[in-house]
């Protein structure tokens, strides 16, 4: 047993979609998050740049003092992983993995599409990790840079200008023997019907937060580090920006209020600036 | 006569769209442009945030000791401009007030339109600029945050995409006496063309980027600190992410290559970071 939070955090507040799986799964645990929204977004950045903000995103959270680091920005998981690893005192579960097994196990010889950002799919990690579970595996990687913007903006599905982009960022699979997507991006599970109605039946939609959340359970069931349980779980959430933004938008994403979310002021997460204030 | 550079800063490569009239009008100019790439964008952050980021831009350049500090974003201009005023050591020339003038003088009692980010828009800036020159104005403020994502993603006027989004922004215009349609975005002016499609004919469309570079042209005459002429001007561009995207998006909003572009890392525009290089 294991009373420390589980600590998540993620370039703005797409993580929070991982974060409702996490406590549907783990209504016990205490979770702690933290969303970089004076920086957001990450997904169009370099990889020096993503693996940076990512190090002080991931130490700003130590001194929650977790049992666990939830990494809950696909962009973030796919450059910044290993760097991010190295520097932790604790555990760290990134998305990439998670999601490229399930698609490993799903896809049974036929063709895998990655969905991500334009960072995501220019690293490569997706396909490298599904590829290291199935060699032979036919991986179809996809940029869709505008589904970020339209989900923040709060269009849903149904939108013509939604369902026009996610039908253009398809169009190349036309004919493709697709058999699983991967939905490599925390905003994209809320276009999750409208990117199933352009796919044929039977093609399995992997959301890698779920199946993040999957392996963060099964990580502190093996570890004895569950909680007990004896009380009901709970969520707090800091950004580097904007507090009242991520209340309105980012009950969409967790679907439910955001109750605790609290404004984290540079000198606490900037390097520079926690040296200084270190003098 | 003053060889001293104007300097020049953005949110990230749209400002890009303004130092291309820069360069037209005074093509004896030294020019030194910095782009906060690893914080882009602005437009739909806090009014702290991006008064903190623009102040730390602003300060970055005046290590090149220039004459005048041109504030070539919107949101910048629009949140932050009394304040870098307040900081700054030389004169600074921002985007609202110019597009502003040019508006209230095109209007002739019809209706201006501002187009512009999430943050410029809740501002308010447009509107209160514009009612203090033509206090009976109407304006119809319209936050347009697809346009930004839509051209970095280097989709142009034809893209079905972006036509579909610009007619849907600008749907509930219909009926209404548009005289004036104003770009208050550095990078709406790539759109400028299917904007204006959706426009009855004979609606000015103001590019406030080049209303900004008559002023700044105008400044330095009266100021008598126009540069000799004597030599070509020049440009130099520094960015805080990925000199390599800067060069080969920023072309389409300079129409013309980027020779010069280097990285700068945070230590040398993020404050606390300053404060720590300096014990």
């Amino acid at each position: 047993m294991n009373q420390r939070p589980i600590a998540v955090f993620d370039s703005g507040l797409g993580g929070l979609s991982v974060v409702r799986h996490l406590r549907h799964l783990l209504p016990g645990e205490e979770i702690v998050y933290f969303g970089d929204t004076a920086r957001v977004p990450y997904g169009t950045k370099s990889s020096p740049t993503v693996t940076n903000f990512a190090l002080e995103d991931a130490r700003y959270l130590q001194r929650f003092d977790p049992k666990l680091l939830v990494v809950a920005c696909n962009t973030a998981s796919a450059l910044a992983l290993d760097a991010l690893v190295q520097d932790s005192p604790v555990p760290v579960v990134g998305v990439v993995a998670p999601g490229a097994q399930a698609a490993a196990r799903l896809a049974q010889d036929g063709t895998i599409v990655v969905l991500g950002t334009e960072a995501t799919i220019q690293s490569g990690a997706y396909p490298a990790a599904i590829r290291a579970l199935a060699p032979e595996a036919q991986v179809i990687p996809i940029a869709c840079p505008l589904f970020v913007p339209l989900v923040e903006e709060g269009r849903d599905g149904d939108d013509p200008i939604v369902r026009l982009t996610v039908a253009t960022y398809l169009a190349p699979l036309r004919g493709a023997a697709v058999r699983v997507v991967v939905l490599g991006c925390t905003h994209y599970p809320l276009l999750r019907e409208t990117i199933a109605a352009e796919l044929p039946a039977g093609v399995h939609i992997v959301d890698s937060g779920r199946e993040t959340s999957l392996t963060v359970r099964e990580f502190l069931r093996r570890d004895g580090s569950l909680s007990d349980g004896a009380s009901a779980g709970s969520m707090r959430f800091y950004v580097s920006d904007n507090p009242e933004r991520m209340r309105r938008v980012g009950a969409r994403f967790l679907r439910e209020a955001l109750e605790q979310v609290e404004f984290v002021a540079p000198e606490q997460y900037i390097s520079g600036a926690l040296e200084c204030s270190a003098d």
